[in-house]
């Protein structure tokens, strides 16, 4: 590797940058969550700049979609029921039956637990559909309808409201097969390449790889997640200093059914 | 949320930065690796601090530790011999029989894709085995035997050479079940806690989160990832600013069979 004609000084242009914003408040259906993001960065002094990706918890964009049900306006099925009640610990029948209409497909069953298929296609346990942090103790988060066109519309009233161009990726945490813990995977987004594939580049010997095409919506989003995490869990984060413009949506992310070793 | 006491200044403190080291050469078994990066990390001026994570791609850990074998040495199996050549691609079948002698369960089978437990417990494809970048055609770069061991021997020879208190994450990219491309994830760690169980803590409506278990290591060893392909697949970046540092290993990322409902 020739070293000559790399400086020696740091080169902080290639530095990855995520940082969390402070202060977005408890969300309702029909705010400007664009706004409030602006507004966010305006007061901490860190404007959003072309090519930055703005991560949303989906929870946020839930929020203000009015994807929320409360507990109280939900009626079991037999079935919920069943599964509420059946396994080690006693889950909510109402909880397990806004899951099951959340879900396209259930994929496994270990009560009171449901991994589902998603309308959009997502294999993640309970739908997506969660109960904390929602502004009321007995109210019921669902998953955005269509998260890339969320994610859209957030791209273009950033753009709207800043002048900069930036991607969105809309998140949610989500476990995994064989592997502990959750990590927060691309649900939506816009602007970005969500999968980029070095197939057909030549590796440091001179010959080609084979096709790994990286998922990096899902690594951007864990990489906000971190950031997240350690202002207690803010909705939203920036990740600064790549370079993944593009024009894909998180339906890419999908594993088609027919390559899908795991259904 | 109250915002009084917040400053207005940038909050640079909380970002998290990830930054790919250059020059890291071409790597033989016996090679002092954590020299190979304090040279690096020196010459870039960007000198390791106390609580940075250290991560690593496998196949710098393996190349170093003499996990390599050459095609030519492999034997194929009758059972190699039909994987590799029962499928719409053809492959080699010594490739397919070094996959299957690192693999202690064949999970799934779609030939000539395997996906395998490896003796770690890591459910990927091809047992980890790879055959790109080796620094040499035929030749095939295997798992580490301990990944947790060789983090730690790592950490420690870093500690050793700068005084330093870092953690170390080993990776490797891992394909998912039920989405597409790969993403980096740790096969072994020292020094940091691979998961943050936020379970208990009360979220910002002041009740109690569900179990969240977020698999920090994960989430950095994909931070990682998208600095390190930013420099041509560099083996070794440094994430600085989390608060992660702990006693943990990759072996706690391994579901627990018993829990598991995807094997």
């Amino acid at each position: 590797m020739t070293e000559g004609t790399r400086p020696t000084r740091t080169a902080p242009a290639e530095d990855l940058r995520a940082f969390a914003l402070r202060g977005i408040p408890e969300l309702c259906e029909g705010d400007d969550l664009a706004a409030l993001i602006v507004a966010a960065a305006t007061r901490a002094g860190r404007h959003l700049e072309d090519g930055d990706v703005v991560v949303v918890a989906q929870k946020a964009v839930s929020k203000v979609e009015g994807r929320v049900v409360a507990l109280a306006d939900v009626e079991a099925s037999p079935r919920a029921v069943e599964i509420a009640t059946s396994g080690e610990q006693q889950e909510d029948p109402r909880r397990i039956q806004a899951i099951l209409d959340e879900t396209a497909e259930v994929v496994r069953v270990r009560p009171p637990l449901v991994i589902s298929e998603t309308r959009h296609g997502f294999v993640c346990a309970s739908a997506g559909v969660d109960a904390s942090n929602t502004g009321g103790q007995e109210r019921l988060v669902l998953l955005p309808l269509d998260p890339d066109a969320s994610a859209r519309a957030l791209r273009d009233r950033l753009q709207e409201l800043t002048g900069r161009t930036v991607g969105v990726i809309v998140t949610d945490s989500f476990g995994r097969a064989w592997r502990t813990g959750t990590t927060d995977v691309a649900i939506g987004c816009a602007g970005i390449r969500p999968l980029v594939d070095w197939h057909g580049h030549t590796d440091s010997d001179g010959y080609v790889l084979h096709a790994t095409t990286i998922a990096v919506a899902d690594e951007i989003a864990g990489a906000a997640e971190l950031v997240r995490g350690k202002l207690d869990a803010a909705p939203v984060a920036v990740v600064r200093g790549l370079d993944v413009a593009g024009d894909g949506t998180a339906q890419e992310l999908v594993m088609p059914k027919g390559r899908d070793l795991f259904r």
